[in-house]
């Protein structure tokens, strides 16, 4: 089970060809409305014209990908929930029960749940992809969460993954995540990459209190004074904070960003996660778009540094992928106009008077 | 066609009877995640419950009414595009070819196009209610921009089609609108009824540069001045400001509330007629579900004074009912949640800690 980082994916992500830009602007201005009166739905349209390198994007197979993991560092008592809800929520995950489920079936996405290093034992399951790298990290206020051989394992799990549903046609993938503790390990990378105080980085997660903020934070702060790890060494960090749930969604991003596939993302675990990605490789930004800005303490600040224009802001923290299949009929939306819509010459209407 | 006001609904809104709150209160926080976590989702599921008065709501048959009408104030200079763009825009309706075509095709909204008030005979259309009052507005710098009889009609004619297409069970309704010079209208009616400066209630429209915005604001001043209309009369400031698409979607407005039909607000001129419609019956804001925050200017001051919290802010500015179509997934999404989502009990999922 042991991988050296050597036998990692080059993880290579070019810019994007802006080629098309200047023509695709142009279809968008041309259609009927005024200049730029589809705000950002415009900025997605074409941004997925030049993803896909066209005049008339398409969206297919839409998917869903949800990665789960525990966190040795509940031991802390960092949650209000306890660990075991990470199993039980893959087991409502499989039972189509959860969030993400009702909104994936409402909006036609295909929904993969995987096992990227929960603390069960799981039988084996249709709807489960098992790619656990072990029973949960390592608490990392005391050791890193991961060596670095799993860490590497992990994200070519996910690398994997998302080319494999790449190459069955999906164009779009959405990335979730579940884990108790996980926006602790969140919180930590965000910190660690962006060297923020983490108090700015830290928030109630699934319902902590002031005082378990508080806590948190003290055990987030302890843990980065112990590891002095080298903030400009993305996959180091990753290793020392974790989780193998979060390190499958980088792999995944990577591997996705690399085959063109637009990505949809999440919360603030999935944000962290493209954080981590795009210090491996900052191109995949332009490949990304943002779903919502949730209402988790530090996901402004991440987004904002990411220089990230979200779609949405309902005040979601649920995490699972929800808010990004919540934006996915936007998305939609934003293809739809593109290749439906008249054009001014098309309909016969007059133009803006010159002025 | 002449109507005397007395021949005017009595549009009786009652209240939301709220006896079924804390149930489904308990319902929504008894779904599989945090209290909460849904943000903005589960106040809309509260919502719905309580306008159905039922713990699993429903939305059937949804429907967006467009309603177009031609304005006498574009004599003034006051939008950049000609008025003859309100009947192509129609036409544009009726062909299948404008954004609110894409989105509610997308959404599988019913669309119904009006014609409350264009300047332009239409030939008979198998998709166009033809419920002109007259062949557009008089030209409010020098007069009232309709009677009180035309306006009664326009009301009378909204009253009674919501009534209809929520007879044919229709229990959720979008509300857009076209017409060449209606943000003028929309920002006289929102200055007057608020008591706002004027300055403050005017945007750029379709894309008035800085001068065309002064200009507009200074036409509309002048007209404020000129009629001294009550500003407690509401009736007799949409009146004096019009427009026919705005009298008749407070008419629809008034008439879907009254069946318990959940209302989609769009943008600037919809949330205008609101405002007209929520000063003849304030119970009417219960029934409303705010789609979007626009980029027009004075949107964001009215939806401050309606203590509205918009699901939407993507910059749009193209009115037609566009924001609230793309919201109506969103509305999907909250239905679906409280009728679909696992309970902790049925998914045997461990609660929070007690701390």
């Amino acid at each position: 089970m042991s991988f050296p980082t050597s036998s990692l994916p080059a993880f290579v992500i070019p810019p994007l060809d802006q080629s098309l830009a200047a023509a695709l602007q142009a279809k968008i201005d041309n259609k009927t409305k005024p200049i730029g009166a589809l705000g950002k739905l415009e900025h997605v349209a074409l941004q997925l014209g030049l993803i896909q390198q066209s005049l008339t994007p398409v969206l297919q197979r839409p998917a869903m990908l949800v990665f789960a993991g525990d966190h040795g560092v509940v031991e802390e008592g960092v949650s209000p929930y306890p660990q075991e809800v990470t199993r039980q929520m893959v087991m409502n995950f499989l039972a189509g029960g959860a969030g993400i489920n009702v909104f994936t079936q409402q909006y036609g996405m295909r929904i993969r749940i995987v096992d990227a290093g929960v603390c069960h034992e799981f039988s084996a399951h249709p709807e489960l992809i098992r790619a656990k790298v072990s029973m949960g990290t390592n608490n990392f206020l005391k050791m890193a969460a991961m060596s670095s051989s799993m860490c590497a394992q992990a994200l070519i799990n996910g690398h994997k993954l998302a080319q494999a549903e790449a190459d069955a046609g999906t164009n779009i993938m959405g990335f979730g995540e579940m884990g108790i503790g996980n926006t602790t390990s969140a919180s930590a990378l965000v910190a660690v990459l962006c060297n923020l105080p983490v108090e700015q980085c830290v928030g109630r997660g699934t319902g902590l209190d002031d005082a378990g903020v508080a806590h948190k934070a003290d055990v987030i702060s302890q843990a980065i004074a112990r590891h002095q790890v080298d903030s400009s060494d993305p996959l180091a960090v990753l290793e020392t904070f974790g989780g193998f749930e979060i390190a499958m969604m980088v792999g995944a991003m990577l591997g996705a960003a690399e085959r063109r596939v637009a990505l949809l993302i999440d919360g603030f675990i999935a944000t962290a996660a493209l954080l981590v990605a795009s210090r491996i490789a900052p191109a995949i930004l332009e490949y990304c778009i943002f779903a919502h800005c949730s209402d988790e303490a530090g996901h402004q600040l991440v987004l904002e540094q990411l220089q990230a224009q979200p779609l949405l802001n309902l005040g979601l923290r649920l995490g699972e992928g929800t808010g990004a299949a919540l934006a996915y009929p936007l998305v939609q939306a934003a293809v739809n106009f593109l290749n439906q819509m008249a054009s001014f010459e098309s309909a016969n209407i007059s133009r803006q008077d010159a002025s």
